[in-house]
């Protein structure tokens, strides 16, 4: 976190019910309109988890009439997939093996001869850090006609993402990632073309209704009561990552990326083949001791890096590159690391 | 809010997926299940409004089989039956006229000779401030058999909730009220016998599935990305609140209404006559400025009230007294009104 929304965080909280609140929520989405290129559509929030924020998009975008394809390349992927089952809404997953990297003929081969109207991506699957490749999945959404929505929670920030340049129709965020602020706040911006979809669909949720939430955000406001800290430090935010612009953001992010993989092979370790997120890489370790390393990094060093789950956790943890780092901090790690397995 | 969780608000917010924070999460739920006599059964933690946590209730708790008595005394409660329109739950409402008392022949009245197997009640009707009769509410969920669910957002801490006592199976509460903190975390307690009771439904939702909750909840753990702040304040608040004693909570805030209310009437305001909960006080206005004294409070005074809606926002606004108050801000605001209205 950064310390302009920090000295926000340790002060009173205020009302919320008022035109002052409005005007940060109004500051704060026009913000995010300009940063994810939304030049038409409209922004919401919501206070949940981005796994909510997910799930409300498919309930308010999507019905049982629908057919959707869900890149299911890692644990988020599959969640997308998950919740098309839970809300019976007629999908076929690209499954995509450990190391794969996603193709546009993948695509094709499941789409065949059906017909489909959407199609759902976590465009940085933040479960092994592969970056989609945007440009071949927006072509494919033009040429099938199919409705685009991207789950940039990690992405944001660190990649490009730019809903006028690829038709993306639906883009779901969350505080926590490259916004660099505590967890509970989930964004969705949605674009002209879904919000007219949204208002023909009676949603399944009254916590989740879009169309309680665009009827609301006319006058800055939310119909139940919004995480109004975290709202307050996300306009805060946008206004600093707003001064620094945001293809210097995505620039720094790459940079440190780019630094931390060369040397992270020249002591040693090793990445994914496949096309990676500037948000975070997956660090391969060739004698399987990444949980053992995990630990002393938190325990000798003060370093704590994201364990994988289930079959990767000794061969695998992921750094991230989002949030207040320098290239010092990253060289730091490095060596914590190559202390560790030397030892 | 109190210091206690000022401090914590300011600092970085930790990595969450360890045993610290497991022990974070365990601390307070424990804790919270004490405070609130839930003996033998389970407590949840959501990142969503209190009204996420309402309708996760109702999807989580009830089906389509099921029959519900809704109380609808208000906006709260009438939210509750929306809630089960949404969603499919049969339910009957007993309605209440502005100014009417809830009684138990109300609700026979409404029940009649038909079966039905829950009782859905806002313990404090927060829109108006009417505090119902829960010992009278768990005789007749007795009599009849219906698993009683006690929206307790802004009762909690300010009058009794003692789930073993009044045999109630679930209760949902908020952060943002007598908890004193930032909103974005809901809670829900469940009794022995709702929890059998949720292992038998299959949940409509991946974001609010219980059993998904309750299954990570045995390692310290949310299935998503919880308020991971929050939940750090929330153990921090209930440390000192488990120090100072639920019934001196309970008997300060009634002392801090208590008050209030007398001296509303010693300058000529009013506040109405059926039972009223610790936590508000609506205060009636009887030549209709409360919306002109509302706005003089915050521009003269910097005292901020809630305003009711709709049709009651001239007659009346309400006044908290949960949360870090003392009598000396009491009578403060009091001098406030009293100096606005006599101008």
């Amino acid at each position: 976190m950064f310390d302009e929304t920090l000295i926000i965080g340790g002060k009173q909280v205020p009302y919320f019910r008022n035109d002052e609140f409005s005007q940060v929520v109004f500051s704060a989405t026009s913000r995010l309109k300009q940063l994810l290129f939304n030049s038409n559509g409209e922004i919401l929030l919501f206070t949940c988890s981005g796994t909510g924020a997910m799930e409300a998009t498919i309930m308010n975008c999507f019905t049982e009439e629908d057919n959707l394809i869900v890149i299911d390349g890692g644990s988020f992927g599959h969640r997308f997939a998950q919740m098309c089952e839970v809300h019976e809404i007629p999908h076929k997953s690209v499954k995509l093996n450990w190391g794969d990297t996603l193709t546009k003929e993948m695509i094709e081969d499941i789409i065949g001869d059906e017909k489909f109207t959407g199609f759902l991506v976590n465009l940085d699957e933040t479960s092994n850090g592969q970056l989609y490749d945007i440009k071949m999945i927006s072509e494919v959404c033009k040429e099938h006609d199919l409705l685009l929505v991207v789950d940039a929670i990690s992405a944001f920030l660190a990649d490009e993402v730019n809903m006028d340049k690829y038709n993306i129709d639906a883009v779901i965020l969350s505080s926590q990632k490259a916004l660099s602020l505590a967890p509970g706040l989930s964004i969705i911006a949605l674009s002209d073309k879904m919000l007219k979809r949204v208002e023909n669909i009676d949603s399944k949720s009254v916590y989740f209704d879009f169309k309680n939430y665009l009827k609301n955000g006319e006058r800055g406001q939310t119909p139940f009561t919004p995480a109004v800290r975290v709202i307050i430090e996300l306009d805060a935010i946008l206004k600093y990552f707003e001064q620094k612009g945001i293809d210097n953001i995505i620039r720094e992010t790459n940079e440190l990326a780019t630094y931390f993989r060369k040397r992270i092979k020249e002591i040693g370790l090793d990445y994914p083949d496949y096309p990676l997120s500037n948000a975070v890489t997956p660090v391969i370790f060739p004698n399987n001791n990444a949980e053992e390393v995990y630990y002393k990094l938190i325990e000798q060093y003060g370093f704590t890096v994201n364990p994988n789950g289930n079959n990767f956790v000794k061969s695998m943890f992921r750094v991230s590159h989002v949030g207040n780092h320098t290239i010092d901090d990253v060289e730091k790690l490095i060596c914590a690391i190559e202390n560790i397995i030397e030892e």
